[in-house]
């Protein structure tokens, strides 16, 4: 049974199942959305109007038993930065997708009037249905209630009431394997989801099962691949600890973004490190091991607890606690938690609205390390949708503009995650060169600057910068397209069985004879996809650069500042 | 004497008089300050940080006894829209300066501590002296304070608490002869001169004069010149019921916009227009008359008392009472007056900050119409900078924003002003192609397409509207840089005698021999260097756009949308 597109006009509200165009037959993933966005979308439209579209689409080897493939894609023009954007999650949703023969989903249109909706969808379609009980509820009780009122198995993907007030760091949350929430967390979609009124789409389940042209092929690249991420000593180490092993490497390392980029060490770090997670899980009786999605070989989630063993948040990201930890100078995990808790709830990005909070922090509107602060601006504010939570749920750099600060960590008004770019010059590259904002994962050079993963280049030289960064650009680019967790990249990097493993499996799947060459190729026509887009938006090689601060202000211990040549920045599109 | 470059640096408190660099010595007002911005900011800087710089310059004329030559020129990079700004204003200041030898004030860095000061400025240099009483005081208090501390023949520029609290809307606001209040309104350059931590500059009054090379050639000019401007029917009309003469007129153009964009008529519009505001001012023992700078021969300001006779406000413009007007419709002239009082003591730009209310309106902040509500978030909320104060005092683009608004009225994030582009074509053109976004004044179209002054272009028609705004827009530039108000544009297209006086007056003036053909490549290399500042900062041809609900949603009672062709706008730079 050959997949489908699924598309939804939410301006007529009707439905329809389309065949797969040629040009697409071959993507899933990144590559889908971002090819379909820049085909169907008017590049200058405004993000929230009826003009664009969101895409979801699970991965080329989502749904089927491959190791580590339950990323779900979902790509739109972004509310936050103008640019094309994919963000991808885990969660099951990605898998029942596939399984139902879901090769998109592609919402378009806009209702006329003021209701609001809930998809639902199988094999055969989409219903639109009017939704009135969930409106306004938090992404835990939607989920709780829709196990109530369709059964537990239904997948999910929902927004909470940041998407449904707009908010640009709203996110699409996926329901995971535990009822837990996984995020598509940046640029801002949940806000367009909630522009085309739209609270969650259900999936129904199926016992489908993904066609695999070679099966026997498939499972043997499977053993091996599986085999290589096993053995991975970083998969290992992100099985323990989960991704906040990084707290400790990277404040090490004098790049730990801390007092909203002030310093590149928190004094506070052992207290929120990942050893200090583990070992508080462990006591509190939660789990240390945990997968966001069905066949997850490396288990970097968890189950952290409060102080009376109860539940308190999963998914429990290295990047979240840094931000409201070292960048709000917070150095209390259990506020972190309770923040983290609400925002997953709130359906607001980590990443984007902690930066924001550091720089509401340096605009007077709450004292650094005010933790409680946080949690009662999250509460009352951002939950409520008053005027300081639109603020700050309008991400970094509305927070800067609104209260006069220049010190801003945005790139294309995306904030600046947890590396930061003075001492680690690589990541500082795939900062300003992404096409979606700053974002660690679009290129994540850390491994080789700081892991040692994929040979060493040094963070902070100036040498082998853009090269490193375009070639795990690249790389990334066709990984999000496979449905595959970008986590593969540690074993994909520094065992050689890995990547002929996962490519191995792609030309079972689809009886087909892709090569290393034809990856590489797909990951650099989806960047040139994408930034053709941005520059039909309007974005020009100005926006590929970091704020002034980084090159004025030098930053602790290793005082440096970020001196990268414009001309070498822009050299990373010379392919 | 040579005019001098008075050089203000407020990183290290230094001042310095410099000599007139050759390239800039036949410039003046914004020919200069475009001229000086484009020369020392690096385009791509934070409007708000210390490598911008604010740049003030009397015009050509300034000083001299040329009619309506008092308009001062403030320029920088402006946080509103990212673009090159320059504002002008009347006031005394422009002719002040001149008169103490100044060809502009060029004020540069930042201090290092959270200090506030104020400069004072006499023919010798300026002084830099720490100010506390002033701080958080609206504009009419310092002036009246000023008036007290130093002499009420002082000159006096100063920024409200909007602009200490660096909002995007705020302005610079000018001295005039009745010690009340004009503004440099657009583009948030009252947030650049806050940035920079000046709360005001005090001008010593001076016996000077401006040398004048020819005398009595200049006063021949001069007298023809004064006889075109008073001779012309539009300024009379002006004299008569100020600038406010076109709510009527522009509401019978269909083009009046109303309730944010959603109309072209407004009901309310003869509660609000310039025939009844005469009458009330009569009534109330106003005036009618009254000019805003010594040697106007137009004098299209007012006093507008309140109901116990006593003054409300004064400039009291067509498009700050279109805006709360008409935009919001808010039909209570004395509301207006109310809120524009306010807005003039706050030092927020009236167009900019009442669209943004328009915009705040469609986002249900508060209800249509509702005056008494704009009056009381101006108080208690922009006043005091509370949440919602900053998200409305950061003008119509970060309301819609933080609203999730899509109908946002804003090019290059300017609000739009008076004229529904949809229904005046030709100032359509302006918005979308002005170096400094949404603003009537760059190319004032309306004068041909709606006052059939300089020949007729039917509004409605795509016909002729970029050849209409390209020559105004040239010429605008040019008159910008003497130091006239634009009003006198009006004679200058219709009365042959007008523009060869002026010409006159600034060969006399400088004892050179400028012809039409120079005054107007002046023009078309400001905006020349405008745009390549503005390229230089990222901007691209993508912006020179309209919002796109322009091109979707037909306006009444015309029913027509906004369909001009992005080649034939782009084809404006074809020169």
């Amino acid at each position: 049974m050959a997949d489908k597109i699924f598309r939804v006009n939410m301006s007529d509200l009707t439905t329809r199942v389309e065949d797969v165009p040629n040009e697409w037959a071959g993507l899933g993933g990144r590559g889908l959305t971002s090819n379909v966005v820049a085909a169907e979308v008017e590049p200058t439209c405004h993000p929230l109007g009826k003009n664009n579209k969101l895409v979801i689409a699970p991965g080329m080897l989502s749904g089927t038993p491959a190791a580590n493939s339950g990323r779900l894609s979902c790509g739109a023009k972004s509310p936050l930065t103008g640019t094309i954007k994919e963000s991808n999650s885990g969660g099951s949703s990605a898998q029942m997708l596939a399984k139902l023969g879901v090769k998109a989903i592609i919402i378009e249109g806009m209702p006329q009037d003021d209701k609001w909706y809930s998809l639902q969808l199988n094999a055969d379609g989409v219903t639109i249905n009017e939704e009135t009980e969930l409106i306004g509820k938090g992404n835990y009780e939607v989920i709780q209630t829709l196990n109530a009122r369709l059964g537990e198995k239904f997948g999910v993907i929902t927004i909470g009431p940041a998407g449904e007030m707009k908010m640009a760091a709203a996110n699409i949350s996926i329901k995971d394997p535990g009822s837990r929430i996984r995020s598509s967390g940046r640029g801002g979609l949940g806000a367009v989801m909630g522009s085309k009124k739209i609270k969650f789409i259900a999936l129904e389940p199926t016992d489908n099962k993904v066609d695999i042209a070679k099966p026997e092929e498939f499972k043997a690249a499977n053993r091996a691949f599986a085999k290589a991420l096993v053995d991975n000593p970083i998969s290992q180490a992100l099985g323990q600890y989960g991704t906040n092993v990084l707290v400790n490497i990277i404040n090490e390392a004098g790049a730990l973004p801390t007092r909203n980029f002030t310093s590149g060490q928190f004094d506070g770090h052992e207290e929120i490190s990942g050893e200090t997670m583990y070992d508080t899980i462990v006591a509190r009786e939660g789990k240390p091991k945990h997968n966001c999605h069905a066949g997850c070989v490396i288990n970097c989630s968890q189950i952290y607890n409060d102080k009376d063993n109860k539940y308190k948040t999963s998914g429990f990201e290295y990047e979240s606690i840094w931000a409201l930890g070292a960048g709000c100078c917070v150095d209390n995990l259990d506020q972190i938690a309770e923040a983290d808790y609400i925002l997953d709830d709130l359906g607001l990005d980590t990443i984007e609205t902690s930066v924001a909070f550091g720089v509401a922090m340096e605009g007077g509107v709450l004292d650094f390390g005010d933790g409680a602060g946080v949690i009662r601006i999250l509460q009352e504010d951002i939950a409520k949708g008053t005027p300081l939570g639109r603020i700050i749920g309008g991400g970094a750099g509305n927070v800067g503009k609104a209260f006069g600060v220049t010190r801003v960590p945005v790139v294309k008004n995306q904030a600046i995650p947890a590396y930061d770019p003075r001492a680690i010059k690589g990541i500082g590259i795939t900062y300003a060169t992404s096409t979606q904002g700053a974002d660690h994962t679009m290129g994540y050079t850390i491994a080789t600057n700081i892991l040692g993963v994929g040979g060493n280049v040094d963070p902070l030289s100036k040498e082998g910068q853009v090269e490193l960064s375009r070639n795990l650009q690249i790389a990334t680019a066709a990984i999000d397209s496979t449905g595959m967790c970008l986590f593969i990249a540690f074993a994909a990097l520094d065992d050689e069985t890995c990547l002929p493993a996962l490519i191995d499996m792609l030309n079972a799947r689809f009886d087909i004879a892709l090569t290393g060459d034809d990856v590489n190729n797909l990951g650099m026509s989806i960047l040139k996809t994408e930034r053709a887009f941005n520059m039909a938006a309007g974005f020009t090689s100005k926006d590929d650069r970091l704020p002034e601060f980084f090159n004025e202000e030098p930053i602790a211990p290793h005082n440096v500042v970020w001196d990268m040549d414009d001309k070498i920045i822009d050299s990373f599109w010379d392919f």
